[in-house]
């Protein structure tokens, strides 16, 4: 199992094909089955109180498992989420960033599916977890 | 089963307490165990290619339960999502507004359960699936 | 969308491929997208004070959906679950049938999705609520 | 955080509240927020050709949780199963018992929270993944 693409080029990757959202990320570690990436909590992320909403949490976990397919994959732009399970379980630290620790479970030829642990940056409690599954387009399509 | 909050009620209790996303959403049906909510689609909800993104289908379907829960018990605001189990089907048409159809299974003391079907409008097929579970705060909190 | 196989085509099916647990269930209509399978509550299916065990509605419900793929397929013994999220909302009537309301909400070439709502014989109270995702194997496997 | 059942105990209880199926069990491992329980994999859990059925892999991680909270908690034989997500990721080995190894991720007032991995014994390819959240009865009740 080798590692096809790196934090740097997961990155390159992540901005030239989603340049909206490619800022709010920052690629941490990479391994083989194992992927952490951070989210740059900003304003637009915030619900009042100053925690992180849902829907952001929901897009951490998905870009989580996105790039750690991606990582053993090489550029698969195609890949898309059929299913994802997420329970939210403590609220967020107000005015901390978000740090996501993907784990990759399976990678088939069809399906891959995985898990993420969120947490606040500098806590071990966790936040939110989420189970997720990618639909891997046939090669060549 | 009274429904205590109308489609007024519900867009300017949002309006207050989301301020940040309340004009993304526009209620069009409320009763005692159903509403459906539109996503009035722009630029910040599209990927490449112009369908709108996964976070974004989230949050509607998130928003739909939770106002299905107000919408029986009142302002609530405090009410959080702990599950969401989201499946996703095809791939939303470009340039429409989608339609969230929420169905409220169960509303007990403490938890309130339903699911949600997304589609584009002015078509049946369905774009997405979720199911969530709210947890209500005691009465009083 | 046309029906493959009846409700005496699937028993038949199921009582020669799944002999173990064909006496279980029993089905009741079968349309293109919607099936109503019941289980036939025995001993086995209980717990103490006489309520189905989760195992059991978890079987009910993924039956109902691997039925109603068989229905539009006909039959491919190799459909396989490979996500189910169910949730668990109010108990089952003691000494009563359940009664599960299957949905296909997608029938895909390489994935079926649909959900189930599981009742007690003659309450329209939904017991749990299910969705699953079925991996469809190659014509020709 | 203390473990307030060890595994004699808890195999204890469950014999004892779980009588039709306490002996499919055995409790190998039990710490503050993790526990590993074995499937003894008999003929009522195959399916045809040998392999562990869906509801039979349902069970075991539903008990996985059930111990690890009561691990914690001590007998509280009404908690119950809310929500399960489960993703089928490979086929069991045959003739082998199943390992699940839960992991308690929250143990709130109300809810608790944890996942399981499932695998063939002596392999380490993760046959099935779950997450589970349950509904803890107030205490008195």
């Amino acid at each position: 199992m080798t590692v096809e693409m790196d934090a740097q080029a997961l990155e390159g990757f992540l901005a030239e094909a989603f340049p909206q959202v490619a800022g709010d990320f920052r690629i941490e570690e990479v391994e083989a089955e194992r992927l952490v990436v951070r989210l740059i909590t900003q304003g637009k992320h915030l619900r009042p109180g100053g925690t992180v909403s849902g829907p952001s949490m929901f897009a951490l976990a998905d870009v989580g498992i996105y790039l750690a397919v991606l990582a053993r994959l090489g550029p698969v732009a195609l890949a898309v989420t059929t299913n994802c399970s997420i329970d939210f379980m403590r609220k967020p630290e107000a005015g901390k960033d978000l740090i996501a620790e993907a784990r990759l479970l399976k990678l088939g030829r069809v399906l891959a599916v995985g898990d993420v642990l969120i947490r606040s940056e500098g806590s071990d409690k966790v936040v939110a977890r989420a189970s997720l599954t990618y639909s891997i387009p046939p090669a060549g399509s």
